[in-house]
């Protein structure tokens, strides 16, 4: 079978047509006062289309949510941007009508720079709540970073340091896809590392299938010279998001800004894709669902303090939501997570969570059991509800490793859901209590 | 106004009646095979009234649920109770079969050292879940017990030692109501650190009522000699609960084992309470209700690792659901519980918690504050979602203190909810990953 997409080096610079910039203008040190920060770490970006594209995005489903939030809901209605102004360091969220006017701001110096319409601009900003943005740096630093925008990968790579907050390494990728003969490329980058587990909509509102409750600030701004229509373009994001951002968790806190774009500007020529049931379609998918998978699982890799990944998948429920509940117990369990960190297979905490969940369980019936990743030698903890005769030694040696798949099975039904999880660590809980004589270092 | 109660010496024997005594027969070395066990902690306790008395239950929602709690939910139902055998060490959940059996036997071994009916006898166990109970033992454990009992003060304490798990201490309390003339005690013991955030209902099935997704094992056994029927008995015994045990939470894990346990034995001779309409039933609700409370508080202050032990009360809400469910967030929330831990008065993660909750929410209508315990003394960081004047440095020291109140109004409704919630420490990670070189470290 052939591989309909291939990976290629770089990332939001990797498609046609797109020019990008990170620098730094020193806003987590003026937002807080006094600040931590060591060096001059970037903190604000540019992305831009040397043409209009069409736009698609998700956004938190938390009913507090930064006005950056609430200006790219009402934007991406229209279909049409150009450019994305991202800054780190202070999220704009509860910021109140300040916070909204900094918002629009942002996207107006940035169409002024580069004689757009603002409303092709859309904005994203990450870091502590409550706290107003310190607009004459960041208005300086987007003029700075306008002069600087190239296609390079090292421009690429500024601005995927820009976006982090407590990540410790920038979040790319790049891939390749034909259709119809033309080669298109679609290239990505993402941040996150503490308050993950995202929920996002289309608008920002809550849909009965969105599973609340989650999540910290992530954000990740696609670009693609596909042509494809908007709408169809959302739809495919809201696929995408569906299977990866929407199925991740670090510490269970869903942010105030969690936010994907995409832009698509038509410069690889191909076919407009302008229907959701095409074989272009199907292609386009399948490469920005891998383009999202990947950049989804690098934050739980590169979450805060974490040090192990688990993939928890959970089988035989009822129903989707009760897999997913089920999953989200297990995977948001503060007793099962630092079991993980201990590297030990302690299932009675999984099954515990599994039985407080929302999920239909019947403990007669439950299968616990531990593999490699996306293997399928399972060694079984637990069978219809109890013990097997796994040893506790090798039980451990099926969660020593780095990463590792849970395989529950609730064994009542034929629906499944995953989640992408990570231990709680003494690491995690050092970084988050900050220090409070130093301002500088407490996170969103 | 007179005050209807008062705080008494003692606990669970200090009621007339009532005998008791914990000893050691080394449940946990023997559960695990190899065991961490320091000294012979006291691991089997015996609970008897001199003549059969009523009994109120209260039981884990979870689904998955240990044999023991099947065993008192049936026989609670029968309103009569005179002995209640409880072991530490060993949660008999997920046992199957054999631990229903194990279960069942330790109440014969109880029955037949007593001759008593063994309907007569409750059963509760705490402690690692899915090993099998180490019968030979736990038996000859009950029958050393079982020539202990005494209704001294000293046997009261073992008893509360030998429920204790991952607990530092004995919790205990006992007060004095007088009802028609007549004193009666009330005593009570309760243990419980970690996998704490019960939501119990009287049958173990899920009220709708009973908010779920919550706690780690609590145990608490409360004895009277007050007069009062089962039914009405339940009736105060639920009342007490959910303004208590319910509204606790260490770590958001609900156990399969939590459990409440009143025995009235009526040998203080006051007129029966036989309706809830009665003033006796008042005074005695009001007294039992001060009993549940200080031991729920107990499990909060004594949780694994907790240094900081805050009352989240959150007003204005539509619906006490809605209230529920935001007090809940945030009690659970990793980032807020880490950030309490640091002494860091992070406004915004609450928001950001609120926000993701059930809770109809409006950003720029909530008020978050902070008090010492009690106090109406209020510092606002937050007024109708914008930050107030008040000083990084003031809100710091609100709070600093070991404990204090978060005050959060949501300004568009009149319910109201709170919860009795712990930090979230680097000593509660290291406890709970434990050491899998040594299994007798590793809990529940």
């Amino acid at each position: 079978m052939k591989v309909p997409f291939k990976v290629v080096s770089g990332s939001i610079t990797a498609p046609k047509g797109f020019r990008a910039a990170g620098v730094f203008c020193d806003i987590k040190r003026l937002g807080t006062g006094k600040g931590s920060q060591k060096g001059k770490k970037r903190d604000i970006a540019l992305i831009i289309s040397a043409v209009p594209a069409t736009v698609a995005g998700m956004f938190t489903t938390n009913q507090v949510c930064a006005a950056p939030v609430k200006v790219c809901v009402e934007r991406v209605k229209g279909g049409i941007a150009q450019a994305i102004v991202v800054n780190s360091g202070n999220a704009n969220a509860c910021t109140g009508k300040q916070g909204m006017k900094d918002a629009l701001e942002m996207t107006s110096v940035v169409a002024d720079q580069f004689h757009l319409s603002k409303q092709y601009v859309l904005v994203g900003s990450t870091g502590r709540i409550g706290v107003t943005m310190p607009m004459e740096n960041v208005k300086s630093g987007i003029k700075d970073a306008a002069w600087r925008v190239n296609s390079t990968t090292e421009n690429a790579n500024q601005v995927a340091e820009a976006i982090m907050t407590s990540d410790t390494k920038p979040k790319q990728i790049a891939v390749e896809v034909q259709l119809g003969g033309k080669t298109v490329t679609i290239g990505g980058i993402c941040k996150g590392a503490g308050m993950i587990q995202p929920g996002m909509s289309a608008t920002g509102a809550r849909p009965a299938a969105v599973p609340q409750g989650l999540h910290a600030t992530m954000l990740s701004f696609i670009t693609t010279d596909a042509a494809i229509q908007a709408s169809v373009l959302q739809v495919a994001l809201e696929e995408a998001t569906a299977q990866s951002f929407n199925r991740i968790t670090v510490d269970g806190d869903m942010s105030t800004n969690d936010t994907v774009l995409v832009l698509a500007n038509a410069l690889a020529e191909n076919d407009a894709i302008t229907s959701v049931k095409s074989k272009d379609f199907a292609a386009f998918q399948t490469a920005l669902n891998y383009v999202c998978l990947e950049l989804a699982k690098m934050i739980v890799r590169d979450g805060e303090g974490v040090s192990r990944f688990v993939t928890v998948r959970v089988n035989g429920a009822k129903t989707f939501a009760d897999a997913d509940s089920a999953a989200r117990a297990v995977a948001n369990s503060a007793l099962v997570k630092t079991s993980w960190n201990g590297g030990d297979p302690n299932w009675g905490r999984i099954i515990d969570a599994i039985g407080y969940s929302a999920a239909t369980v019947v403990e007669e019936k439950v299968d616990i059991g531990y593999s490699a990743p996306g293997s399928k030698k399972i060694i079984l903890s637990l069978k219809r509800g109890q013990p097997t005769k796994s040893t506790f030694k090798a039980l451990c040696a099926a969660v020593a490793p780095k990463e590792f798949d849970l395989h529950i099975n609730l064994n009542v039904g034929k629906a499944g859901a995953l989640m992408y999880a990570a231990d709680l660590t003494e690491e995690y809980v050092e970084f988050n209590k900050g220090d409070v004589t130093d301002p500088g270092s407490l996170g969103g």
